[in-house]
């Protein structure tokens, strides 16, 4: 169904048909040049997280600014980067299961593969189906920096492990993975600092035991748009993840910097364009958009440029808006942005970003890896 | 990407790689049987949603156990319908935009095509384009009974609108859309109960205000899973609209009958299908499904079969178990299946079903309206 593409290149915005994904090309691009610029000469190398944007073309303008390859999340994530031209992918989580570590190996044929393990069974299983296919593997052991979700804890279980990897014949030990989700946010700037700060002195020791035993650990990672200035300043990462960082959200412009002002580095790129589809009441309006046009997960979308006006209520295909102060700006048919509040999960539910400038379409890339969840 | 089946007919379902989204096809089939057997003799037809499940070779099993049509929300799920061999389909919904109607106009060339109205500008806009391609539409109109989102004042707004309907050439004037959404989730019974005795008196006095004005009002059209027998018994209703009851959730499951007992008329039938990827502790497990793979709008996925574990935080591509209980049962790479929050925005993120019987994959329907949008 939605193979065709959501607009044409050269159609004005107010012709596209809603519910649709844009992307503001001009913040975008200021986006992209703008988190190189913010860690340049601090010895860190960028890798972008590709579960942000899950397209192919958009990887490979963070790579020509720079990023020495993508993240991934998931192996069909990463086969859509490199059937799309990218060449080197971190699978920044554990993988497990027969077919998908084939898949990873297959792929490790064809470009650069790294992923991640917590698990001692999962070493063997990574070798064993990189033999199979005559493949080369670079694993990371995941510590436990402060989430607690996936990864063994810092010290002697990760030693215990490098050990194991570093004498796999077809692994080779790429590092550490050392990604504080939950930090990126934490409002405070101080609070969001000394959770970094906690999990950087984690990855330092363990980096440091597991080179005391005689292992290189070139690489320590982690990092995303909320956190990512504390980790380049830390002395231990090596590499940031930041994916975010393109487009924004409304739940990341909450962080607070270190005067307790919400002054986010980047702009708002992504939007969702919806229709004024009915306007029962003075303070009532209600948008095509709703949970399947965006994600709720952290909260409703923001409606930027309306006072008065809020997106108070998203059901399965309609966004009720609250009129606070009585205004008839908003007439059925009018459409108007909206910037949602959680940017990953609502980039999952379209095929195309629509990429505007100045009022006019400029750009249709297919989101290929949207619903690669495998 | 996901353009391929994401398993093989005659599978075992342990070897369904995961994520995936399951259909029990005996649960289903059973579900698919008892709401006509409930409603038997009770002089309304069933017009079930398939905005639910976005797949005509589901549809066309509803409407072969009696279901009149179908209802959609968006004009290309109504398109994915009709491509689908789906003859009759009310647009349960205000669809507003000039190409959004022109679709919906030539559709009605090749189906018995129903619409919404709450505006009367959109009556005028629905005549000409029904009037551009030689089709008719059939018109409902609107009332809010409650829900207060969409729709007109039951009464003389109403009546105003059937006017208007009644007046244009190329419309026909099809009836009262009364869906009061917000009922189907109120926990108690009664109250439930009250709910929809109040929709239904609303409807049926503008359907009498309209009728003793000259115009025929042929159908009254709402309910959903959570209320449906009131509707059905209300002897206002004509078709009912449910949508739910061939999955259930784990929200719908939380609603009371009149012993205050959630005892759901319909069983679960859909499962996401996921992997422990992590069991970094014996108080957590971490699977494979998160913000991607099921939509936690409703609350959290639940675990069945699985005392003493809870699905806790679902992140992009992670879902964190807590497991009150310590115990050994789940270990990395056991496949566990886990009952969505919310059925209809969870199915909106997967391309096909797996049908399983028995342990085995039966069926792979494609899920042809996943994010018909638009």
């Amino acid at each position: 169904m939605t193979t065709r593409p959501p607009a044409e290149i050269g159609m004005k915005l107010e012709d596209v048909d809603t519910p649709a994904l844009l992307i503001e090309l001009d913040a975008f691009e200021r986006n992209l040049a703008r988190l190189p610029q913010a860690i340049a000469g601090k010895g860190v190398a960028l890798r972008p997280h590709a579960k942000t944007h899950k397209c192919p073309m958009i990887a490979l303008q963070q790579i020509a600014r720079g990023a020495v390859g993508v993240c991934c999340q998931k192996v069909s994530e990463a086969e859509a980067m490199v059937q799309g031209g990218v060449a080197d992918v971190l699978v920044s989580n554990e993988i497990v299961g027969r077919t998908k570590l084939q898949r990873l190996a297959a792929l490790a044929r064809l470009a650069r593969i790294a992923v991640c393990v917590d698990n001692a069974g999962q070493v063997a299983a990574l070798d064993a189906a990189a033999r199979d296919f005559g493949a080369t593997l670079s694993v990371l052991i995941e510590i436990d920096v402060g989430a607690a979700r996936c990864g063994v804890a810092a010290g002697e279980p990760a030693l215990r492990l490098a050990t194991a990897i570093a004498k796999s014949a077809n692994l080779r030990f790429g590092g550490l993975q050392a990604y504080h989700g939950s930090a990126q946010h934490i409002r405070k700037f101080e609070e969001r600092q000394a959770a970094i700060r906690g999990a950087a002195e984690k990855a330092g020791a363990t980096k440091a035991l597991i080179e005391r035993n005689g292992i290189s650990c070139p690489t320590v990672t982690g990092a995303g748009t909320g956190s990512f200035a504390f980790e380049a300043a830390s002395g231990v990462y090596t590499e940031l993840q930041c994916g975010s960082y393109v487009f924004m959200d409304a739940d990341y412009a909450r962080n607070l910097d270190s005067n307790g002002t919400p002054r986010p580095t980047f702009e708002n790129s992504l939007f969702v364009w919806a229709t004024v589809m009915s306007r029962p009441t003075e303070d009532r309006a209600v948008v095509d958009a709703g949970l399947k046009a965006l994600s709720t997960d952290s909260g409703n979308p923001t409606v930027p440029g309306f006072d008065g006006v809020e997106y108070v209520r998203a059901a399965d295909e309609h966004g009720k808006l609250a009129i606070s102060r009585p205004t008839n700006a908003l007439r059925v048919g009018d459409k108007i942005r909206l910037i949602p509040g959680h940017c990953d999960p609502t980039v999952n539910l379209y095929d195309w970003y629509v990429g505007i400038r100045r009022g006019r379409v400029e750009a249709l890339w297919p989101i290929t890896a949207r619903g690669a969840v495998v």
